[in-house]
């Protein structure tokens, strides 16, 4: 038996979230990747994921593992699955880790990237990658704004109602905005999120950003742990999970070939 | 009576192209902008276009113009007509132009960029935007190719057999190739183009770039006028329409109101 460690890229429009739904039978990332590696000739296999993405949301750097039998070697696997995969899907990495390791309980941090694109007019080519804003935002505020993120706080305001974490603690790494072109960016690192964590943060951001809410909301929801001190949950398309990473104990040890 | 131009961007992806095929019931640009506009309930138009852009080919900067006795300020025309368009049309800019202006023949340049993904694995967010080329490109021996594009030359090896214009000399202002992240792109601005003139040298200068061909090539086709000695039609999806340049006097002296 061998664990598998891939790296994913991919456009979430089609798709109804990461994770398989009990009761969807629309496709999801998780199935459809579980199906080409099968198709491998190995047996079905169970992907574990390093962040369970919604529907719409995207990612550069996911990362998932899965035990298998498959004896291809791990530096082919991304072609070999590629080959079996819709455009939208790709595996950019493929590595052995230990049969120990697990994507989601290993990762140490994780990077999200929320998008707004704030030209009066719509553009034809961002319209699934962020958040139509026609309105000039204020940068500084928002950068005010997300810094106070920055630390170990409880973050109990910041998830949605059906959240099923324990401990709402979280450790935020960085939480920083920049104008990139016609977009304005918010890019998150922590060691963990609650659920729309992000999306709720880019709801309230926008707010600040907009003139419409206090630059001082987040800190007061910090204190509170009241969702409703904080702005709506920003829409899905603008969401990407940029990177996650792992302790260099978790990935090392694995027995090669 | 009005004469309105108006700058578009498009993702050609869904389209068979700007213009309307008589043979083809399949959407056009053209269609679908001519119908938008004919809802705002002038009556039919029909819409001129600096660039006649393939199946698959972008635009953001593609101009059109059309004679109307609309009535709507020119200012308030992008949101009313994209109100009606899909949403990888959109109108960027509608300016009132003499009742003489042809956004084609008026036109003293035009830009076009064509874009290579060059990662080794495919991108799920470039597939529509690029054509992909798993390996490095040699970007000086493209570059001193591309070079020789610039000046006026006659092009007479650089159109597809069906191309119909009667002189084949044009003039080249600009011709680059640059790195950018992942991707290459040639960058070339011309007082004109021939029928899929920049996807022949793009399929050139990617052969050259794969050390497939000699960079001279593009020098023995400008004079043997053969095409031959050309690489192949590179795919539509890696073009885009970036500008088109007006004289200001082919711009000025409209009837306002």
């Amino acid at each position: 038996m061998r664990n598998i460690k891939l790296t994913l890229e991919y456009d979430g429009t089609a798709y109804c979230g990461f994770q398989d739904q009990a009761r969807d039978d629309r496709p999801t990332i998780q199935r459809t990747l579980q199906r080409a590696i099968a198709s491998l000739g190995a047996g079905p296999v169970k992907l574990i994921a390093a962040g369970r993405t919604d529907a719409g949301v995207h990612a550069l750097g996911q990362v998932v593992n899965f035990h298998t039998t498959l004896r291809i070697p791990v530096e082919r696997l991304p072609l070999a699955i590629n080959s079996h995969l819709p455009r939208d899907i790709r595996v950019v990495q493929a590595e052995e880790v230990p049969l120990t390791f697990h994507a989601r309980f290993d990762a140490v941090s994780k990077t999200y990237r929320y998008t707004w694109y704030t030209r009066p007019i719509a553009s034809p080519f961002w319209y699934r990658y962020a958040h139509f804003v026609p309105h000039e935002l204020d940068i500084e505020a928002m950068r005010n704004a997300a810094t106070a993120l920055i630390g170990e706080h409880d973050f109990a305001a910041f998830r949605s109602a059906h959240g099923s974490a324990r401990s709402t603690v979280r450790r935020m790494f960085r939480s920083e905005v920049y104008r990139n072109g016609e977009c304005v960016c918010f890019e998150i690192e922590g060691n963990g999120f609650l659920y729309n964590m992000v999306r709720i943060i880019a709801g309230t951001l926008l707010d600040i950003g907009l003139g419409r809410r206090s630059p001082g909301s987040i800190i007061r929801a910090l204190n509170s742990g009241r969702r409703e001190d904080l702005g709506t949950t920003a829409p899905a398309q603008g969401l990407v999970l940029v990177e996650v990473k792992y302790a260099e104990g978790a990935l090392k040890g694995a027995s090669r070939g």
